[in-house]
């Protein structure tokens, strides 16, 4: 049968809470659980069972890689966590405020052992191929996070440059869910790259997404304050691309409200929308975000498979374009 | 050929010394190619070396496993060294020092998956088989870090409890060594296990000589100061077996030794030996350190090979004994 990602996104919530983590050392293993049980949406397991999905109705093959690829995100960010300082994820008190910083660091280094541990477990073909597509995915991430990093404290970064750590900090991950999932279920190597592409492609659209629900979401429909990435002076798609269309007046304006120590915060929402305003900045964001999503629909269509076992990759890649949330 | 732990240490600097990092984020590499290069004694990848050559002559295929080990055993410096907020490694200043800690952190993340992608890009036979040694080790050495750490704050240590904490922490790297090297040769399973099982005990009686040398070594020899880790209130074997041995009277003097603030280090260091010289401990250790190398020595003997290539392992486990340094 075809899984809804609803339907999937159950099974793995069942599978993380019945998960058996090591009882002999409770003192690692308990921040371990407390991460991967705060309620996310398992994008990225639901894309690798997606992924095979396409191809065979038995996912059981593929469970082991799909928790290995969220214990490698819950991994990611119990250090991420540690590093931006971050108090609160999920609604929740992050694993370092609630334990301590050595803690997340050696529970998160444990549950990246845990993701290789599961995927040399699983009984999937493809092993040597799965395997070499999460190390390059993995290392991809770790120098996306170095990159995101480097950008908090440099004063010029590219667009191509925002693009590039992006697409290593988020996008890479779900396309390799994605290939991970076609490999396992036999799929040709041309096949698993295409969905690749699609996943790379998707991710960008919602990271892209991402910066402008930031500041043109709806406040109700969003959940959090509007604005964020303006305030905290957030190197975003919307702010480069913003620099990037300014004449020296616009420049003028944004050097200004990126440096003001005393401007308030509504203040600063509101002048540098104004600003993204009158450069068109929200037109071209939704269009960079139609060309993502095109480019994963292109991608999806030369997959040689029934046009209905693709449904939901379709209905999928339609919310990254319409989501409010 | 038969090499010597010299010459495979000289192979393996070498190497190291010409290992291609990634060039696209050297803010990620360059921290760690520089403890990479920090001269140590390359013990792992030798062990990992000599298992393989106690099979073959020709080492090729396993010097990227080889490389895995130490790459896998600097990561856990790195963020061993965040935990113990250590200044210095092996006499230079700790990646977290010269960068900062989210350097330290990402830097060791992405030195755990370059380990395991070395592992993946092996030619080597029986790959699977080695991927769950490295899991099961890389997992142990964690749960030993989060055990030492506990320590710290506890107030009783059994000696069973230190022994399963410096297992994990130390030795099964040792043993997971020289059992993946001998894999990589073709060696049987049994044969690679006792190999595990030499290198677990030599590891203990490698980890108890070095609670030894803290208190009972030559200063000059020792090359640092005596008693460092009397001073630090360190739960080595030599204080627990103290506390398992001592008396009322002894169990006093310990206690006031280990809490008291104002003791000048010379006379807590002075007061704490003479506890011990009563007590025995040098001579207990000194004997468990014998029947760890004994059972060593066992375990090679019962590996069905010629006598003349068991050679160096011996010189090793001897100088495990003997050593002062």
């Amino acid at each position: 049968m075809l899984y809804s990602p609803a339907q999937l996104q159950e099974k793995l919530n069942l599978l993380i809470k019945h998960y058996c983590y090591p009882s002999n050392v409770p003192g690692l293993y308990k921040p371990a659980s407390y991460i991967m049980s705060l309620a996310g949406k398992r994008l990225r397991p639901c894309l690798l069972l997606m992924g095979r999905n396409l191809f065979t109705n038995d996912l059981d093959e593929a469970m082991p890689l799909a928790l290995a690829v969220e214990f490698f995100h819950n991994f990611t960010l119990m250090h991420d966590d540690i590093m931006d300082n971050a108090p609160l994820r999920r609604g929740e008190t992050t694993v370092h405020e609630k334990w301590n910083n050595n803690t997340a660091i050696l529970t998160g280094d444990a549950m990246m052992v845990e993701a290789y541990s599961l995927i040399c477990s699983a009984t999937a073909p493809n092993k040597a191929m799965i395997l070499d597509v999460f190390n390059t995915m993995a290392r991809h991430v770790c120098e996306g996070q170095q990159l995101d990093m480097e950008f908090e404290t440099r004063n010029v970064v590219q667009l191509n440059e925002y693009l590039e750590m992006i697409r290593l900090k988020t996008a890479v991950l779900l396309g390799a869910a994605l290939q991970i999932g076609a490999l396992s279920a036999h799929a040709k190597d041309d096949t698993a790259s295409l969905l690749y592409s699609f996943g790379l492609d998707m991710g960008l659209a919602f990271q892209l997404k991402d910066d402008l629900l930031d500041v043109y979401g709806t406040e109700e429909k969003f959940g959090k304050q509007l604005g964020g990435d303006i305030l905290a002076n957030k190197k975003t798609w919307l702010l480069l691309n913003a620099l990037d269309r300014a004449n020296d007046a616009d420049k003028q304006e944004i050097g200004f409200l990126v440096s003001s120590m005393t401007l308030n915060p509504r203040e600063k929402i509101g002048r540098m929308t104004t600003v993204y305003d009158r450069l068109g900045i929200r037109e071209c964001t939704e269009q960079a975000i139609d060309d993502y999503t095109t480019r994963a629909f292109e991608s999806l269509a030369l997959i040689d498979i029934e046009q209905n076992r693709k449904s939901f990759f379709e209905e999928l890649l339609g919310t990254v374009r319409t989501r409010e949330v």
